[in-house]
């Protein structure tokens, strides 16, 4: 047992009302204290860390000026909110997060009235913020929206749009830029370019001049020509001007762990009249604790850790993660193909790209949060006669989807989109599944779709994908290590659109796209152990469909059982509708589909997430047993 | 017959080349002889008139200044095409624009090597340009990458993401930013207010001012504090700061139709070393039209007209557009509910928010070319209580996919979707179809999903979305008129997941969803003439499915036909993933899914389309025959 911080403060502290009983000078001490439970916590639990630490200033002052949760709080992402969630009801669960049944890891309406919009996803929040603002505001209700947001997620283009919409919202919006000059990774681009010479041209304004300025800025009511220069000149000492130009007052920059400074410029904004506000606020990711400061990554997402020597539990080793199978496999393609080249959005490492970068450093775009922007430049490169990658988990893709219809399938171009974090992904939940690719890529024309059974798999279809010119390729791969499986030093070039027997029976035929197949290799061992002989075929592609390999098990098969990790609409359906169109199943067959069932879940272990999915090998066993105790009359009958 | 305009300048450029044999002297003779030839043709076949008008001298300029097709000229959006056209090989067919079999209205790669990237959605034109400019710079060849975008196109995220990332490429890369002031509809948002300050504050430079600027500019090495302040200066006066912000050379305003400004300007940008540039070009949608000029939306998409008079032929009359019956519907039903409010994102009177927006001006939102945001907004007013209706075309929605998911749909917020151009669209092909929602919607948990199948469907289930609090609704119409069906005053709130039989037979059942059902109408007319009794179901849900109908239509026929106007993914195959895996096609049953074929359909006559699709009642009927025919070998029979 680790001795739990010593937080007299805090242990005052359940809601947000409790803080404002407090006197301004105890709020030093209080954020100390939060800060200590939150390393404390993460320390048991893992997760989101550096995040976290470098707003328990910001938070503490927010949740101390503002009516929340009458003004609602939303926090962009999420991965910051630790230290929100111990104010607003939920400490004693902090030590449950991003566990089976625990709290989740970023906001959640579910849980909290604080929590007024969820997050996980990068650069929501001002058009959420703005959302509730309007909404008060035509409903004649109190309550500001107010959106915390960082300076990654600003390179996102949702976050522009969102900017160039809230003049209407007035002073019922503020947006709070936490500028910590990272998202997960370093940030890239101009803006972060803007934001570093803003940061860095100007001293931390003092209180007074600070307060004198922002009092005169926001009852500033009209633009006249000289106040225009002022503004300039104002703009080129402290950096606003971007802002201000897509009609923000501009207040900062503010250092953020100065509770001196934050409180009173917040409470300046509260009673201003004018708005809409952006409060530029500078922070550390990781402050106040060595390790994380000390850190490249500054402890952006951490495993269980020790908390006085901050060394986190390591993985037991075992079989390589599928990301850096992918990141090595096109870097080895690309020691012999200079038209290879990858592009990731913000996620160097989630995605291998770094293993890739690490070899071909001028091959590698990190585009910033940017994923619609990153696949049409993908569809520019393929079209100049690059071969490009598009490496981006399956629910980031969501971001481009227009890009991928529009600008890629339509035109047919040889984008290869390398899909990581295909299916279930445990500790992130819902929010990060990639459950629907499978669907809203293979109803496009000129798309081709696999997806990887194991490492060697995907190293083939990597360079399956390098080697395809003739459109669109994309392969989806899960999150977390391989099976273990040797990669073979020669890769194969997959016939487009061909799957292959992994075993032949007679009985029961079994067809898995993508990392089920284990599963139902398992599967078919018990069925087997029943007397019941079982195919398993390993389709590789949910489209182009292998008809051929189709239409040979279901007409040599009394049961056919396909499974995928994603959702209705997948594998599944496509089998149905090529059985169905083409006559197979009018005579009658057993055809039974095991998919993502159609609802979110929430984070756990991945295994027990595949168990509630019901996709594990009993369930398969299960589902072939009913089947075939299934008559023609559309009932079950007893088991024999 | 009437007489082509006199263009004997024209007459002698068929392609850039020859434009380039020009004297600079000769090009203000050679654009008004283009801008009268584009009058002419876009008179004969109507389409995207103000747009090509507005960048006569622009496109004239360009191509004589930049090496195309080397240079790779990206056109955002498209619309402004047409001149490009005439000038790059396509004028022998500028008169079949838009035609089955013509030219495209937009930019196509298949055309033409002028062509270099295709657009028809907005905002995609500078991520292209910077793949054609970074994939030429890592192959090592030549040429830039030149995209010319619209102020509106500018309000789009994605065109900031790029902007974001554009510095990597230097002088490879110019943007040229055409301002009109005019998107399709007025522009909004902030950024929209700023480039009307730029504009408005400052005179055109001289051409000499201009060009000693900017040979400055372009050569400057260094930024030091004094240039920094300069630059500001220089920033307050041309108003570039916002674009110098994000790491590019700001060069303008310049009119854009004075081709002595223009001509320098852009050879001065093409020999600098310094970039990425942008080029603020300031011009006038209609420009040189006065009918165009002279009207509100500058003659955007018009009709076929008479060019001496600007009068575009009217359409019949006849039954009302499926978006005005939504506006129209929408804005009664708020008349008695506070919380209704409407969101467009750029395209107020083709989703007909205007007609809302007319009765509550206080309750519709126009977000600009921003539908990420529009959506997230939307997410925000739900969850305080509002009661949201997202106006997108099916084909736009794709870009706010992510906020559908992540926003809307986890959060299981009642954002209502109000899909217009649903199906196949016509002249605007395949780029605007909408095809792919059904699909990608009904994959998500949460999410309900109805398709109307005429107008006073359409405003039941607008009213039914209205009344529908307990998460997200969509529903889909087409583009187009009705089918002259009364709408009834008394609108009827439809029950969730629930279809109706319209007329009931014993052999063959039809199950519709959305607008074929005439055509399903019209086959069940012609089965019944060959002895064939027919049901047909208006299916009304893709999700949730009414599985109670369903299994009853199985039970009770031979053979089973559904039928929608979307990709595969959609109807066809939720209904067979429930039967097969309900054990109702066990003993066997003929069922057959018809929906959009597996390619991106060109633009034509809307019913051609359709035919070509295979999709109208002769197509439905022949799908029945010949399931009738097909033994239980998988062979189709002898006819009888």
């Amino acid at each position: 047992m680790t001795t739990r911080p010593h937080t007299p403060l805090l242990d005052t502290v359940e809601y947000p009302a409790d803080l404002r009983k407090l006197d301004k000078s105890q709020l030093r001490q209080l954020s100390d204290e939060l800060r200590a439970e939150m390393i404390d916590a993460v320390g048991t639990t893992g997760g989101h860390l550096g995040s976290g630490l470098g707003v328990v200033e910001l938070t503490t002052a927010i949740h101390y000026v503002f009516n929340t949760p009458e003004d609602k709080l939303v926090w962009d992402v999420g991965h910051q909110c630790y230290p929100h969630k111990i104010l607003t009801g939920r400490r004693d669960r902090i030590r449950t997060l991003r566990q089976g049944g625990g709290l989740s890891g970023f906001t959640k309406r579910a849980e909290s009235e604080y929590d007024p919009f969820g997050a996980a996803h990068s650069s929501t929040s001002i058009s959420a913020a703005l959302g509730f603002a309007m909404a008060n505001k035509m409903l004649g209700k109190p309550g500001r929206g107010i959106a915390v947001i960082g300076d990654g997620a600003m390179s996102a283009g949702m976050a522009y749009e969102a900017m160039n919409n809230a003049e209407a919202a007035g002073n019922r919006l503020i947006v709070i830029l936490n500028d910590n000059d990272m998202s997960i990774a370093p940030p890239v681009g101009g803006l972060s370019a803007y934001l570093a010479r803003t940061v860095s041209s100007s001293e931390y304004l003092g209180l007074r001049s600070l307060a004198s300025r922002l009092s005169k800025k926001l009852s500033r009511k009209v633009h006249d020509g000289l106040e225009k220069a002022e503004e300039y000149a104002r703009g080129m000492v402290t950096g606003g001007t971007l802002f201000e130009e897509l009609g923000f007052y501009y207040v900062g920059p503010i250092d953020g762990h100065n509770l001196d400074h934050l409180i009173p410029v917040l409470e300046n904004v509260r009673d201003s009249e004018q708005g809409p506000v952006l409060i530029h606020v500078v922070t550390q990711k990781g402050k106040g604790y060595a390790p994380a400061e000390n850190s490249a990554d500054k402890y952006h997402g951490v495993a269980k850790f020790d908390v006085v020597t901050g060394e986190q539990k390591k993985s037991s080793g075992g079989p390589p993660a599928y990301q850096n199978v992918f990141g090595e496999t096109l870097a080895k393609i690309a020691d012999t193909d200079p038209r290879i080249c990858a592009i990731t959005a913000a996620m160097p490492s989630g995605t291998g790209v770094d293993k890739f970068a690490k070899a071909h450093p001028d091959k590698a775009f990190d585009v910033g949060i940017a994923e619609q922007h990153g696949v049409t430049f993908a569809a520019g490169l393929a079209a100049q006669g690059m071969r490009p990658f598009a490496a981006i988990y399956s629910t980031f893709l969501q971001r481009a989807y227009d890009q991928v219809v529009h600008d890629v399938a339509i035109q047919n171009l040889a984008v290869r989109f390398a899909i990581d974090r295909a299916g279930l992904v445990g500790a992130d939940g819902c929010t990060h599944a990639g459950a629907f690719d499978i669907a809203y890529l293979a109803t496009l024309p000129n798309m081709v779709v696999m997806a990887a059974a194991d490492e060697a798999e995907l190293a083939h279809m990597t360079y399956t994908a390098a080697e395809y010119d003739d459109g669109p390729i994309a392969f989806r791969y899960p999150r977390g290590s391989g099976t273990g499986v040797e990669i073979p030093e020669q890769l194969q070039k997959l016939e487009i659109g061909k799957g292959r027997i992994v075993r032949e029976g007679t009985k029961v035929a079994i067809l898995s796209l993508g990392a089920r197949l284990e599963e139902a290799k398992k599967a078919a061992d018990q069925l087997e152990a029943k007397g019941l002989s079982t195919t398993v075929a390993d389709m590789r592609f949910a489209k182009p469909l292998d008809t051929e390999l189709i239409e040979k098990l279901m007409r040599g098969h009394e049961v056919v059982v396909t499974i995928e990790e994603g959702a209705v609409g997948g594998l599944g359906a496509h089998v149905l509708t090529f059985a169905s169109d083409a006559g197979l199943t009018d005579a009658g067959l057993k055809v039974r589909t095991m998919r993502l069932p159609d609802v979110f879940q929430d984070q756990d272990d991945p295994v027990k997430q595949y168990d509630e999915a019901g996709l594990n090998a009993p369930h398969i066993v299960d589902t072939a047993l009913k089947a075939l105790r299934h008559n023609s009359a559309g009932v079950e009958e007893a088991r024999a």
